[in-house]
């Protein structure tokens, strides 16, 4: 038997006691022992217990006692998670989180706490829901070179996203429909402007080159400024727009970096990652590209993922899993700026025709495109491949000219 | 350093050894050990010294070297390969194989032997080659029942039907096109008629259900009579057909497990795998559908796989994986005849309309599908659910009454 806590009793926690409960016969024969929740950390009283375990609201009765030997970590947030975490740790204590703000601010920190201590810390489940990802990243491509990882690594945007695509709703009443159903919470801020995505790309950033990559260092745009005009001519240029994380190798060996929404051509495996649902494509130097789609949120999902953690922990309690990276640095992430790539640009002018013939000059290789529906004066092309940089200094001098650029959006290549 | 020795020097032993030596350091790292490669088994004369290892043909030489803790088989094949990997689990090595036939064959019994022997037999490789699968299922899903497993297994197979849907070329046209490009081996009969994929769905099968399902327990249908008449028909369906490996849990705690083409819905995540791709959907009642997709097979994927293996036992040679399942059973796998699904059916007679009036008697809830270029007197439909065995009959009973049935396809719903 193993004695077990869970701090946090929400959404996540309540749904960690249900599969432990429901799954107990199966779960002690996979793990090779029963597992026990021994305490369950609350910040407030709870009418009716949980069916396992004793309600207490002393982090330091579950620090203190011997007898739990794995910690489980749904409170979310950095405070106190990150302070309860770390103390576990260096009680000898394993750890196992499904808390993406903590692994993606404090990942390294608390990765070396728990091998200075010989102890686990898992978080299969901050990545993805029930999408196995974290482990499959570091076991089964241990022989590759991870070339790059791209995802649609947020539910919410791209139920979004596909709402306007599928039926040409316009943002804000498909972010009223996404809220309606659950999807999307009252205060959609984290993953409507990006922030959930960017701590997700950190996390397998930081485990696919071995370094931690911090959420500050990533520019991080949403998808508020996305309209039904650039949905449109997405699907003429060929494809759909989603909220993308990437990482890649840079030839200085450091990263670039980003969380933005993107053009995705309709023949990549992520232009199919509809809904609420999650795809992850990690592209290796010998497996080629490798795809791991399913639901990326939810309760019970994410608690099968945290379970699923808490079995290794047990599995591997004398033996420590070799999940780790070490600290960054601030020169580590590639300014974004620096990066090439293909642009779409839309923009309007009084003369779209002269205008559109201006910029193909700043652009050398640019495309047209058209649809159905265009403003008067609007007009729309595809750029070759250019730096960043290079692409806002054109637009900008193309400003001075006379034409206003309504939209920028980044071509995605997976 | 750990010493190990590679048996079998064909496509994936050269990969095998070609990834052991261009990743040298990584792995080391990620192992925390240098891994050698001591001998490598070969049944002939090589003009070139492999770049890591010696020659021998001596297979007593590797069993009876202390030294070597790790044998990797890639020989291909039952024999010598299930004598050998016996023998050297029974010696107390761990083994790391790529061999599907020897899994779907042996798998419960050589398991066992490393069960008593406290080694590892791991074979992430057998399974969609670098796409990982075979940890995910039994690690990440530790806490999931597994409703069912679907999958898209053979990437010979899924090229031709995916020449024969997206160009009209004909099956005998595209296995050429095949063969010419090495996606099809001159002799085609293993990918063709289904037993690739029948082995694959046994090992997934097995692990899922925690029993052993072996080939000769599965019914296995292949893709050498789908015309490009059942292809057109699948479109006007809204679908495309795909040759799938399938299992499920029966109510009766057996299993219901099937290899045949089937038409697929276009919504379906398994539509979408193309080419010489494979795709694996694992349904668990906690995480939902969980797609994996990616090359299921060439000579450095599977290498990569296999050495990801490699690196695992290292990492555990003296903590064995949990990886398991007991021996299976002759009732254990339902009859296929028993299964209810909806079927596909194309046929002819002298008065398409008029048979197609007795068809939608003897199968209610009947609907009637068209195509541009039908032949004269040909009609199709599909079914509502209903057993096999009883499909077959008002079939049979049709085909006395003067119709002539050219077609009957399951319909996959996953």
């Amino acid at each position: 038997m193993v004695e077990i806590a869970v701090m946090g009793y929400g959404v996540v926690g309540t749904g960690v006691i249900e599969v432990l409960a429901k799954h107990a016969e199966g779960l002690t024969l996979r793990a090779h022992e029963a597992i026990h929740v021994k305490y369950v950390l609350v910040r407030r009283d709870f009418p009716n217990p949980p069916m396992m375990g004793t309600f207490t609201k002393s982090f330091d009765q579950i620090l203190e006692d011997p007898e739990v030997k794995i910690v489980v970590e749904v409170m979310g947030g950095l405070n106190p998670a990150y302070d309860y975490v770390r103390r576990c740790l260096l009680a000898g204590k394993s750890v196992v989180t499904s808390n993406k703000e903590l692994v993606a601010a404090k990942g390294a920190d608390l990765l070396q706490v728990a091998r200075d201590k010989n102890v686990n810390f898992l978080f299969e489940a901050s990545v993805g829901g029930g999408i196995p990802i974290i482990r499959p990243m570091s076991q089964c491509l241990a022989a590759n070179d991870v070339v790059g990882v791209a995802g649609i690594l947020n539910g919410t945007t791209n139920y979004i996203l596909t709402k306007m695509f599928r039926d040409g709703t316009d943002f804000q009443s498909a972010l009223k429909q996404a809220q309606e159903l659950g999807y999307a919470e009252r205060d959609p801020s984290a993953d409507v402007e990006g922030a959930d995505a960017c701590r997700k790309i950190c996390i397998l950033a930081s485990l696919a080159y071995g370094r931690h990559v911090y959420p500050e260092q990533v520019h991080t745009e949403g998808i508020t400024r996305i309209t039904l005009a650039d949905v449109e001519y997405a699907e003429t240029w060929g494809g759909v727009v989603k909220l993308i994380g990437e990482v890649k190798r840079t030839p200085d060996n450091r990263v670039s970096c980003i969380v933005c929404p993107m053009f995705i051509g309709r023949e990549s495996q992520l232009a199919n990652v509809d809904d609420v649902f999650n795809g992850i494509m990690v592209r290796g130097d010998v497996t080629g590209d490798v795809v791991f789609y399913g639901k990326g949120a939810g309760k019970m999902p994410t608690a099968s993922a945290v379970v699923a953690d808490v079995i290794d922990c047990v599995k591997h309690l004398k033996a420590r899993k070799y999940l780790y990276w070490s600290d960054g640095d601030p020169d580590y992430v590639e300014d974004y700026r620096e990066a090439s790539r293909i642009f779409f640009v839309r923009a309007h002018a009084a003369d779209a025709d002269a205008a559109f013939e201006k910029a193909a000059a700043a652009f050398p290789g640019a495309s047209r495109l058209h649809r159905k529906q265009a403003e008067p004066g609007e007009f729309a092309f595809v750029t070759d491949h250019l730096q960043e940089k290079v692409c806002d200094e054109k637009l900008a001098q193309l400003q001075k000219e006379g034409l206003t650029v309504d939209s920028r959006i980044r071509i995605g290549e997976m």
